[in-house]
């Protein structure tokens, strides 16, 4: 069975296309292999670029990620197979939906449970449900398929999901802490739990990159994370907030007279590595700066160890 | 020398006077003499009822402090003190200031700090503002001097009390983590190292009242606190949020269609134990409800027990 596995960026398009009967065998990790991979980037301007099983970079305009998935079809066909039809489905690592997590299958419904939560993870889900729609488009008979990010952490017990909200509007409108990066938490505790030889095992599985989280693990279930409704909060990221008082919003919109565009750009994107440290937010960059002595980041480096 | 303390609420004022020279000494805790007590209450309206040194509980109308505030002067004139002179200064417990901390005089400018932070101390500096003003008028002569409770917070070192917002924004607005119940922390600390006749011992206060914090002490210094810019975030509170995903406020005004009064209206005062359990702000019904079973309240409480 073939499964073509799409990572869908706001400006970026990642392929992999995995033969995973390769192994015959259900062994973890999976000994999958992989048949082809390409990537196209700075999609919706006019200077893309798209690359297919490390050939070579070529300039391109894609508008949208239609053309960029078109040029991966092409590509796929040209080398890797005769027909999309070979192509038992397409997986995507979806972010957030209102009331849908675990796999799913990319429905309508689904779509629209995303578009629900536009608002709590406005980098993720638009450029997703769009690209997705695209996708259905071009490969109308093709199953499309979504792992949410979200899915490991529904075992979370209330006391660790519930925020102290009134709960008519937690129950309601289904606000609570949902946590993220599902699948590497996922990944972590069944490589330690294998490597260990055992299931019942407590750790704290640690994402850190641009974007991180830890997860609380007991006995292969998630207990509690850092992430909440949304990506901005927890330890800080590389250009979103980490957790703040609540009321750092109210100041900014109240005193500051910024409107909630301007507070959620800022906390979206000024915000983190590169909002501390004034310098970037590529932690490698903060390093350096703070090694010739950049007091600010300096403070964003200590921020995030003791976080 | 006598001290009358001061407690300002929205709708109360408590005092009490105290003769400092009691014990001739500076034994800790102090072993001050209270010459007097009382306390107004349902101030601003018309069913205030007001009691001095543990008498008749009498009703009265106080329109706002300052009458409380004649009323309390007079009584204590009648039985207790022959001229407000005799009074040393009056100490008040003050909450929040931009730029100012510890102990100071209530002059103006810090009066002014104080209502910069307005809307993040809403339910307590515009009260004691007020109230502090009319102390001014009807005691011209005597220093007020104010301890603030982010005093003892001072201490923390940037990694804790910075956010990851923009460091220029946290620079010139003043936005970081404050901590509050410093006179609390400092006092179970103070308490804690006579106790043990040992300065530099690691402690972690736990301040837990209609209102909560946690204060991380090393060798009597505070290096960490739960409650921020504002008293609406940590362990969470009687009927004010703890720690939450500021993108529950995005989502609450841009989804749900809220104001930012409105939505500060439901962090301040409908949250909490009172908004999580559905039943009340005080743990005392809170518990009753989980023995009945009550599964909100069950959550409340097993929520505020693994903060």
């Amino acid at each position: 069975m073939k499964i073509l596995i799409c990572n869908v960026g706001s400006t970026s398009l990642k392929y992999k296309l995995f033969d995973m009967d390769a192994n015959g065998g259900n062994t973890f990790p999976a000994a999958e292999k992989v048949l082809a991979t390409g990537k196209a980037e700075r999609v919706g301007t006019e200077k893309s670029v798209f690359q297919h099983n490390g050939g070579e970079l070529t300039q391109e305009h894609f508008p949208t990620h239609r053309e960029a998935i078109m040029k991966m079809m092409e590509n796929l066909l040209a080398d890797t197979i005769t027909s999309m039809d070979e192509i038992a489905c397409v997986g995507f690592k979806v972010v957030h939906a209102k009331g849908v997590t675990g796999v799913q299958y990319l429905t309508e419904d689904v779509l629209s449970a995303m578009a629900d939560f536009n608002s709590v993870a406005p980098a993720h889900n638009p450029p997703y449900i769009a690209a997705i729609r695209q996708f259905r488009e071009l490969m109308p008979k093709t199953p499309l398929i979504g792992s949410f990010e979200t899915g490991f952490h529904a075992t979370m017990p209330p006391e660790a999901y519930l925020y102290s909200i009134p709960v008519e509007l937690s129950k309601k409108y289904a606000l609570r802490r949902y946590g993220f990066h599902g699948a590497s938490h996922e990944y972590v505790t069944g490589f330690v739990s294998a490597d260990m030889k055992n299931e019942n095992i407590r750790l704290v599985s640690c994402h850190l990159g641009g974007s991180g989280s830890l997860a609380a693990v007991k006995n292969g279930k998630c207990m509690d994370t850092t992430l909440g409704l949304s990506l901005q909060c927890g330890v800080m990221h590389n250009n979103r907030i980490g957790d703040i008082d609540p009321y750092v919003l109210v100041y900014m919109m109240r005193d500051l007279g910024m409107d909630l565009d301007e507070v959620c750009k800022t906390l979206e994107k000024k915000s983190g590595f590169l909002g501390m440290s004034g310098v970037s937010g590529d932690l490698r960059d903060v390093e350096l700066a703070a090694e010739e002595g950049n007091e600010d980041a300096k403070n964003a480096i200590a921020s995030y160890a003791t976080a």
